[in-house]
C-alpha cells in the first residue's frame, strides 16, 4: 500500500508540512510547485500533490479531480515562468525504467529553450 | 480558440470517428490509444482524448475529470502492455519548445527498456 496521506520519510511531504525549506512557486489547496533542484532546462519546475501517492495506478475516480487541478497548476505555473506562448512538456515517471527518483507522485514541467527527444 | 468538439482536419479526429483506420490498443468513453507510428521506445502508445483540445491551456475545471479519465487510460493501457511492473513514462508536449506533432491534446506513455533525461 502506497497511499498515505502523508509520510514522514518523504521529501515531498517534509517540504509540504514546512519542515523542510523550500520555495514554493505556485501553491493551492491540491498541489505546491517547486524548482527542481537539479534542473534539466531553464525553466524546471515539480508540481505536487499535498497527497502522498508513489504511483498513478494508486489513484482512484474519487483523484481525478486531483490531477485536473495538477494539470491546471502546470499551465498557472508555466504561464508565471513565461513559456506558455513558447511551449512546454510536462512529464510524470513512473518507477525504476522512467528514472522516477522521488517516491511521491510529481509532475515535471520543463521549458525555456527548445527541447530535445523524449527520453 | 482553439477548442471544438471535432476538427475535420485533425488527424486524430479522423482517426475518432474513424475516416481513418488505426490500431486502437485501449477505448473507453473519453478517451483512445494507439499506438505511435514513430516510435521512441519499445512501448509508446498515445492516448488520445476523443474531444480536440490543443493546448491544456484550454481546458476548465469541467474537463479535470477527463485528465483523470486520460491517466487512468495510461495506466491501464501500460499494464496490458506489460510495463506496469518496469515503469513508464507518461509525456505531454504543449507547442514548440516541446516538438507539439499534432494539434489534438495527447499523452506518450513510453517504456519497454530504461529511458534517459526527459528532453
Amino acid at each position: 500500500m502506497t497511499q498515505r496521506l502523508s509520510d514522514d520519510n518523504c521529501i515531498f511531504c517534509r517540504i509540504e508540512s514546512g519542515v523542510l525549506d523550500a520555495e514554493v512557486v505556485y501553491q493551492d489547496d491540491v498541489c505546491f510547485a517547486i524548482r527542481d533542484i537539479n534542473p534539466a532546462a531553464p525553466v524546471h519546475l515539480l508540481v505536487i500533490p499535498r497527497k502522498h501517492f508513489t504511483y498513478l495506478a494508486d489513484l482512484t475516480i474519487f483523484d481525478h479531480t486531483m490531477l485536473g487541478s495538477m494539470f491546471e497548476a502546470a499551465v498557472e505555473a508555466a504561464s508565471a515562468a513565461g513559456i506558455d506562448d513558447t511551449g512546454y512538456r510536462l512529464v510524470i515517471n513512473q518507477g525504476n525504467d522512467a528514472g522516477q527518483q522521488v517516491a511521491h507522485l510529481h509532475l515535471h514541467v520543463l521549458g525555456g529553450e527548445r527541447l530535445g527527444g523524449m527520453r
